[in-house]
Parts: structure tokens; C-alpha cells; sequence
């Protein structure tokens, strides 16, 4: 199976734009799935709510999300990726996953950053997996990454492959997406974005460095900082199958929650 | 408050002469609060269950936690070290805490690693938090840090630092461990051994590299991969006790247990 990141650079409030970017690297991938980059086709750094409806699509019949369609069908691939969604009455940052057949499912992000929080309303699906017959798909959105309970949870749910959308300004995800891999034993792509938001409200500045990582904590892939990319990787997804890491630990049969603390007991 | 770890070899099976090395690298710390290796007395690589319990100590009766009382209150700090302990019927790879006033606490190691499984039992008292009024610990031991859960439990039962001796013979603990304070927000002091246990049922190498990071992942001090070696730091505790990590963000409040998976749940 073929995994792939596009990396692409995004310009704020041009839709026309970034779907035409998308569009001319598409093209060059060959996989059997590709994931792209949170809000890829809206930019990233609103003022406001209103400004975020603005861009906000319904999930599936939106623009967006029906470019996406299009895609998957003309390249016979899923396609997994961010776009800022409105349903009913609220506004999510979310992931949309679409295959050769069409749309497949939508994740919204569980865990906003800073002032998403007041653009977006948080997730209320719990994560979940889906399984398109060549692997089993699990999404995040960027600052999920920080929360070990979001990997952890959808590998207990048996995804094979975590699908990372991410518009990444700290620098700790990349190096941490390794240690989240080495302790579910699953692959994880993160496409990020390069560039940056330049607003009347602040500026911010996207990290890059996408990459593919395995179920034993090697960088299969990698893009630079600052540069549109795509790249794609054959991956055995039975190797994120078995938990087995010596002849006597699994790392899910040794879990043992009845000594661990936290859950609905966490202390806030 | 100043925290330390010791970095040292162990000679498999010679207590009189580990306890010698400990007591001799000792006197050159100055610290609050120092980490010693796990089974630091006796080495690691057993053959068996009958050779293990050949080595453990009651607790904290034994001459190992005796020599740890003793030189907690001359040294008038507090002192984590691993212990292979005797408790009633059964062996478990241990951790003491002992201060100027003498034994505080025990913790039995809750995730073996590899044949430990054979020599051992897991431990089955909770994760738990000790304050010890400059700080509050939390204790995990060596491979305990591959289960997110660990460091989680601890941070959220209120730990500002984690003690975790080890013998690490796998690359990643060094690197994780940064992921680990960073998604807590707590120190950790990771004391590991060097050398290699070379014995007739085969041969482990252990890897140093003894490291405290602080809660915003920095490397505050590491040790070689093949030297002795002491290290103190001064460290502000209160740089654990926030976890506000943006204007919106706070990495205990922003937990969505509801939204999890896993815990009793979990599929195996």
C-alpha cells in the first residue's frame, strides 16, 4: 500500500487559490492514499467566528469537500484532509476522509489551539477508525498530536494508519510523532503546511517538515520546512498488526488501567 | 530545589561492590533530591526467579533501603533508587523513597519488561504521588515509560517530578522522555546504568545517557553514554504546577475523557 503527505503552502481567504494548488500536485502522487493539510483550502489564522463562517462549508455537498471527491475518484485513491466545516448551527475545524466511492466520514477536531477555541466549537464524536479494506484509518487534527489519549485511542481502536492533518507553530510535533508511533506500533502521516498567515491581527508562521513515520519509530519521509512537496511511501500496514515488541510484552496486552489514574477521575 | 541523578556501572551480583560505588560517588552530590538506577545493588540480567530472589531485599528492612536511609540523612535529601524487593511470597522490581527522617515509600514496577516477567511479579499498588514539601514525586521505573499512561497517571495525581531509575538497553526512552514533560508539563530524572551484565544465558549492554528534563522538554542535563557520572540542577518546581500552555490552553482542563478510548475498554 502507497501513503503519501502534500505539503502545500495555503494563502489566507483564497479558496480559488489553494484548490488550484492542490489540484497541479495532485497529479504528480501516486498512492493509495494521500492526506493533506488542516484547513488546506482556507488558510488558517481568522479574526473571528464570523470571519471562520465565512469559509465554513457543509460536509459533503461543500465545494471542498466535492473537489476532494473529484480527486479521489480521478486518481482511485482516499484522500484524507482538513476543512472548516458548518454543520447546523456550528462551526468545526475537521477532517473529511473521501474515497474512490465518494464521501466516507468526517472527523472534527477534538482538541482546539488557543484561539480556534473561539472560532470552532470542539469535537463531540468520540474518535473513531475507519476500515477502507487495504488498512484501517484513523484521523487527528495538528494539536490533537499533544494529547497521548488521541493516538492511544484510536490504536486501541485498531487504526493501522493515524491520518495527521496539521497547520503546525511549535516545534515539538514532528519529534513527538515518533514516540507516539514507537508506543502504539502504528504509521502516522502529518501534512503540514509551509508559509504563512499574514493578518491586520497577528502573523503566523507554519513549520513544514510533513512526514511519514512507522510503527517502530523511523522516518520513512520526510519535507523540508519551507518548500510545497509530495512524497509518497509503500508501507506493509501488517507491521502496525501486532503489538508484540520481545517475546514476552505487548504493548496493549501489558497495559494495565486498573493502576493508571486519569479518564473521567482527571483532577480538573 | 536542586535534583540529581546518579549515573553509574553495576557489578551483576556484587552488592559490596555496588554499594561501594553508590557511596562512593554520593558525597560529591549536592542535591534535594537524588535518582539512582533500577536494581542498582545487583545488577540486572537474572537466569531465573530462584537467582532474583538470591537478591531481593525486604523493604525497607534490607541492607540496600538501609544504605539509602543512611545516606539520606547524612546527606539530608531525599534519595530514589531501584530495589529488588522481597515482599511476602513474591519478588518485584522496586523502587524506594527515602529521606533525612528515613523510608517513605515503596513502588513496585507496574509494566515488566521482557523475561523480568519471569523473575518477577508486576506490581500492584496504583501509581501513587508522594509530597515531600519541596516537591511532589511520582515513581516509574525504567521500561513504565513506553505506557503514556505512567507519566500521565502521575502528573494527573499532582507529580512535579518523576524519579525513574532504569537499565535501558532499547534507543528510545531518551528522546520520548521529552515528549513525556512536554504532554505533563513535569521534570523528569531518568537515572540509568551503564555497562553490560555478561552472564551465561547471554549478554545486555545498557545505554547511560542519564538526563533531567523540565516541563517545557528541554534537556536541563545529560550525562555520556559510558561514564560515571553525577549531575545536580536546580529546577523551580512551579514550573510543573501550571499547565497552561497558551492564553486558551490549559493540557489538564483541555482533556476530553469522554471522547477517549481505552482504559478498561481497551481491546485485549
Amino acid at each position: 500500500m502507497k501513503i503519501a503527505f502534500l505539503q502545500m503552502d495555503c494563502h489566507f481567504g483564497k479558496v480559488d487559490e489553494n484548490l488550484t494548488t492542490a489540484g497541479a500536485l495532485l497529479p504528480g502522487i501516486s498512492a493509495d492514499l494521500v492526506v493533506l493539510p488542516e484547513l488546506f483550502h482556507c488558510g488558517y489564522y481568522f479574526s473571528s467566528a464570523l470571519e471562520a463562517a465565512e469559509f465554513a462549508e457543509s460536509v459533503p455537498d461543500g465545494r471542498t469537500t466535492q473537489f476532494l471527491i473529484e480527486w479521489a475518484a480521478k486518481k482511485q485513491c482516499h484522500i484524507v484532509a482538513g476543512v472548516a466545516e458548518r454543520y447546523k448551527d456550528s462551526l468545526f475545524n475537521s477532517a473529511v476522509l473521501v474515497g474512490p466511492s465518494g464521501f466516507i466520514s468526517v472527523y472534527r477536531k477534538i482538541h482546539l489551539f488557543n484561539e480556534e477555541k473561539t472560532w470552532f466549537s470542539p469535537g463531540e464524536i468520540p474518535f473513531f477508525v475507519v476500515d477502507i479494506g487495504s488498512a484501517r484509518l484513523g484521523m487527528m487534527i495538528c494539536f490533537d498530536w499533544f494529547f497521548p489519549e488521541s493516538v492511544r485511542s484510536l490504536a486501541l481502536l485498531g487504526a493501522d494508519i493515524i491520518c495527521h492533518p496539521a497547520n503546525l507553530v511549535l516545534p515539538f510535533c514532528q519529534k513527538a510523532m515518533i514516540t507516539r508511533c514507537l508506543e502504539n506500533r502504528v504509521f502516522a502521516v502529518t501534512a503540514n503546511r509551509i508559509g504563512m498567515d499574514e493578518r491586520p491581527h497577528g502573523r503566523l508562521t507554519f513549520t513544514g517538515c510533513s512526514q511519514i513515520i512507522s510503527p517502530f519509530g523511523e522516518i520513512l519521509a520526510a519535507a523540508g520546512k519551507d518548500e510545497e512537496s509530495i512524497c509518497s511511501i509503500d508501507v506493509n500496514v501488517e507491521q502496525a498488526r501486532s503489538k508484540k515488541l520481545t517475546r514476552h510484552n505487548d504493548l496493549f496486552a501489558d497495559r494495565r488501567p486498573q493502576y493508571y489514574f486519569g479518564g473521567d477521575r482527571g483532577r480538573d
